[in-house]
């Protein structure tokens, strides 16, 4: 049970956890703060959060739980705002997307404070953000990766697991760079896909038609093309090692595939093809 | 009112339109083929057909309507087989993803029934095929487009256009060629995509655990990847000029793409994002 947590960002995931936790019973108040004063008060309204406070350092004073929601980017600037506010016992995690790059911020600003840093990444989200959009059931069986350094506090790395338990999640703890490339494959990277085919739509002479006749296939492929652009464009850039490797291989499959189209090689386009419906027609999601 | 139907090819689309169309009390009586005998058979044990029959010219002997329903690449093969069995005014159509092609392979091979044949494509489908993925309910709402040529009868369009109608579809028609176009662009290539990234994440060395943290993003983008191999092979051939320009278009964008994320270009990368986020937020599946 926490008595104060601090919510850093008071958008999807951050108001989504901070209803969960509610919902959970696991904290008594929360302080809301957004660098948007608006989504702070509207987090208010909504119940996210009990109180709105519009300093950063004293959002997190007194707080023995401080969750970092912002985009990746902000992290470092978050950190190093906090670094001298927070109370002596504070944990603080983060719901980052990518893991090394903040590990690294937090290592760089939070000094003794950074043994209690507890970085995390709920693997939930939707296409729609800010307060509006959180929900207090968005992680129910969804997992949640934790990424603690050898310099982490254990008992930090446990009271953040019972958290995340409580709100319905399945904890798991994960080498941090490990995530990044896994994540980068399976996240980033068709991220990335979705935008562009939608940029290729929207730039087309017949823009407006195509749409029209756009059907379930364009639905559920594009779905994730109306996230968060600054969410992603701060994930590209963090994550860059990796996806510049994933792009790579998928820019060299993409032309290997046009020369198969332009050959008219049936066996090589079934068996590609096959390939995948068989390993897609299996997965299921969360692991079997 | 069709006093009895052929549907060659009883998977997902032919056995859906069967279901629609006897639900709709559209047609008396429905006979089966299906290259694959299983199919077939299961296809009458589900309802579907009332009848199978295992050589296709006897199929469509006597039925006033033939729905040709397998794959775009074997229309060429069909048409050939029943030409000499067709009735003097069946009405011949098709459910093909591609229309040039289906057009050209009726032209040269089906004389002068060629008149009655009313090419047609709706615009729905499920990651699952064969006969048990078919429903009564596939076509409720769903764009279906006819594209008639020069030539075709317009008796035997309005009576198509009727039936799909009955069966719930919003019909409409469009030139050939220009759907061939943009269905290249929101469709067949966003198969393509799905379908590789599913065989990058398979080739990966940690393609279990990749597997199992993939989430929502990947699960609504990959959706499409498990459609039928041997139909998104002969749509990749049979739209192929159209495809070739969209995947080398989508090659470009990428390649620029990996430049921005190389260059960790923020405005750049958010302002694509931003972009494409607008247009698909601002989609709705079936027109505005």
């Amino acid at each position: 049970m926490f008595a104060r947590v601090a919510v850093v960002g008071c958008g999807l995931i951050g108001g989504s956890f901070a209803l969960a936790l509610r919902q959970a019973g696991r904290a008594q108040a929360f302080v809301g703060f957004d660098r948007d004063a608006a989504h702070a008060t509207r987090a208010k309204a909504l119940g996210i959060v009990d109180e709105v406070v519009d300093d950063l350092s004293d959002a997190v004073r007194g707080a023995d739980c401080v969750v970092v929601a912002t985009p990746v980017a902000a992290a470092p600037a978050v950190f190093g705002t906090i670094a001298t506010s927070l109370a002596p016992m504070a944990i603080v995690t983060d719901v980052g997307s990518t893991k090394g790059d903040v590990i690294d911020a937090a290592r760089g600003a939070l000094g003794a404070a950074f043994a209690r840093f507890v970085p995390g990444h709920p693997i939930a989200g939707r296409e729609v953000h800010g307060p509006e959009a959180a929900r207090a059931d968005l992680f129910r069986d969804r997992r949640v990766l934790l990424t603690p350094v050898v310099e982490t506090d254990r008992d930090a790395v446990d009271a953040i697991a019972d958290a995340w338990t409580a709100c319905g999640a399945k904890v798991e703890r994960i080498d941090a760079a490990a995530h990044d490339r896994l994540l980068s494959t399976v996240s980033h990277l068709p991220h990335l896909l979705a935008y562009l085919l939608v940029a290729q739509v929207a730039d087309g002479a017949d823009a407006a038609r195509m749409l029209e006749l756009a059907g379930g296939g364009f639905r559920d492929f594009t779905r994730i093309a109306a996230s968060s652009p600054a969410m992603w464009r701060d994930i590209a850039i963090a994550n860059r090692d990796a996806l510049l490797a994933d792009l790579d291989d998928y820019g060299a499959r993409l032309a290997a595939l046009r020369d198969r189209v332009a050959a008219a090689d049936r066996d090589a386009l079934e068996a590609l093809f096959a390939r995948a419906a068989a390993v897609r027609g299996a997965w299921r999601e969360g692991g079997a």
